[in-house]
């Protein structure tokens, strides 16, 4: 496997388009739409949140059924959430806009929206957008790129990547885009992802995949530990790669499989390092935990506390936040048996040692906190199992983001 | 019942002291110590954090037991958790110490500590300092109060109260303070609580009625979803008000536990509006639940939320948030069932009805909250239940205060 440049548009058959449809935002484009050129496969992961949005409800009912996708049509600014029928609505609007301007029948369309929850998109807008992008697809890489800034809301990068394999002789593409910064925290997955490939690949397969991946990628990263709306992760699957097509478990499966863990932990870290106001990206590794649920749920606790969170801003060592964290986590341990470690590209250092804690350099441990990638690296000594989580530091500029959204 | 002035030392029989000792802070009190003249029997709740700090390790076993109890000693500054079996034997000097220098035997003592989690005590300056204490015990009203503010770590304000009433025509006192500000998520209750009564109640039904009203007092507050290592709730009843004692569950049981209420939920809100960094009192109000633990996850949800937290700070009425915190809090309900209005002493406004986003009159939205004490009101047509949960502003003070607390 290699990576390679582009995103959504990186694998066999897809296009995508971008336009400012002025749904929200002024001077920038707000739109974006991929399609495959012949219909694909997909598959789907959403938000547990019980409030769904409108488009989740869409895309599962989409992602479970038999019909294929043609094409995926986003926009930023409004979530579409909190928006009652009307909301659910204006999906079916969009997607037969779609179709229409698409000349497809008899196929789905998913529609995705991020932003401001509780308030009514412009459907007008969203139709005109949706069929401008049609006359301006485009396979290109950079088209690709240009879809995946088209998502943005508070990211500050855009985020987007593409790899290619090899099954059973054939060379297979997998790209991908998402978007995420702010109301990030996995419950199934976070925010916004779709992701591309010309892999022929049975329906039922890349379902179990994708639902597989997400539990140790996008389910492992935190910004602020609101669980979104909105949460998506959608993959097509349209098989022009024509590789010896993937109907059972088996090698195949698990390259295709590897690729998929590869894009979604980049996208997932991606996410996670771009927070809303952050300064680096915070990782917690969990090592020899009595059972892999376990080591989940430790270190999710430990990036998803407040107080660790702002430690790793002030790049202070104050390791016994982590371990409140992970006392409150939901998970039973014995204090006397973890070690806990900072880690950076800088050193490691043990500072609490089996229930003890230990004097150390403070210089050091400053030096470790100053690098653009921190670990809280724990070893539990209770078993075998093992997990990493992503999240980011709290700082200033995450709460100046969130005090002023709507203005 | 009636609010009468002081704290601790309100009821009959109580003396505190307050000392310098050095143990972290300087130019500032950082013990206290409260006695009853008599030994009093004791009820405590406790964190429900794997990671135990010493103290509660030691106070469960204390309160657990029968013996009586003649002292409590805390300090502030260094938490004493997460420092293994040295820490424990700490707990224990220093109970010796205030035992043999108030001249008790056979009686237990409550020790409490707050502040630094992984550091360990210096035992010499925390002996030397409660023996200090005891050569100046003190009845009065400012004693009380001094060792209020000995408590105190990021705290901005001492936290007391008292009330009177009457128990089958006996006059009864019924004193406390607390401490918390940061670090705070109800889980049995939240930071150092010490209540003294003069009340003479037999001991189950004084542990009965602390576990009952905890759960709808210090339960229900949050400033940063860290439920700490070292929550304690305390309460001495010494009985020399000399009412006819209370030993079975009727109207003097209630009316005791009706001043329990009050004085555990003041001392809670009073802890919520001083929370790290926060600038206002946030209150969820969850009326019409279908069952009184979903009004409770409802509304401890909405307060818990990083993004609800700052659009308060922000006055930003973006009422999306909070439904979204409800959405993930664990409950379930339908959307289209619930309303949402904001309130304070400037009026009440509905901005969701019936899962239906409202227009509404945005400058009013922000007059609303600007006030001191802001209130999301939700009725959830489900049911009868009704829960309250208070919690304050996320700021940027808050991330300040974190990002550089050991120095």
């Amino acid at each position: 496997m290699k990576v390679i440049e582009g995103g959504v548009t990186a694998a066999k058959g897809y296009k995508a388009a971008s336009t400012a449809a002025g749904i929200k935002y002024k001077d920038r484009t707000d739109m974006a739409m991929v399609i495959s050129e012949v219909p694909a496969e997909s598959a789907g992961v959403y938000t547990t949140n019980v409030v769904k949005a409108a488009p989740v409800l869409w895309d599962k009912k989409v992602t479970d059924s038999d019909k294929k996708v043609t094409a995926i049509v986003v926009n930023a600014g409004i979530a579409n959430a909190c928006t009652g029928k009307q909301g659910f609505d204006y999906c079916e609007q969009t997607s037969i806009a779609a179709n229409e301007a698409l000349g497809f029948k008899d196929c789905e369309v998913i529609v995705a929206s991020t932003g401001v929850i509780g308030m009514q998109l412009p459907i007008e807008k969203l139709v005109a957008g949706t069929k401008a992008m049609v006359g301006k697809l485009d396979g290109s890489i950079a088209a690709g790129t240009d879809a995946s800034k088209a998502i943005m809301t508070t990211d500050t990068v855009n985020k987007e990547i593409a790899v290619s394999f090899d099954i059973a002789g054939t060379q297979v593409v997998l790209g991908g885009m998402s978007k995420g910064s702010g109301m990030i925290h996995p419950n199934m997955c976070t925010m916004l992802g779709f992701l591309t490939t010309d892999c022929d690949i049975d329906k039922k397969l890349l379902q179990k995949a994708l639902s597989e991946v997400t539990k140790d990628t996008f389910n492992m990263i935190t910004v602020d530990g609101d669980t979104s709306t909105n949460d998506s992760l959608v993959v097509l699957a349209n098989g022009l790669a024509k590789n010896t097509k993937i109907t059972s478990e088996g090698k195949d499966y698990e390259t295709f499989k590897q690729a998929l863990y590869f894009v979604c932990e980049f996208l997932a870290k991606k996410m996670a390092s771009d927070g809303e106001g952050a300064t680096k990206l915070f990782e917690a590794k969990v090592v020899n935990a009595k059972t892999k649920e376990d080591a989940r749920t430790l270190s999710r606790a430990i990036v998803g506390s407040n107080l660790s969170k702002a430690a790793i801003y002030g790049c202070d060592a104050n390791f016994g936040r982590f371990l409140c964290a992970m006392g409150y986590s939901g998970s039973v341990f014995d204090q006397s048996d973890v070690q806990l470690y900072f880690e950076s590209k800088a050193g490691k250092l043990l500072v609490f040692d089996m229930g003890v804690p230990l004097e150390f350099d403070e210089e050091f441990a400053v030096k470790i906190m100053k690098e653009d990638e921190v670990t809280v690296f724990v070893d539990m000594h209770e078993g075998t199992a093992e997990a990493t989580a992503w999240g980011c530091d709290l700082t200033y500029d995450y709460v100046k983001i969130n005090a002023d959204y709507r203005s």
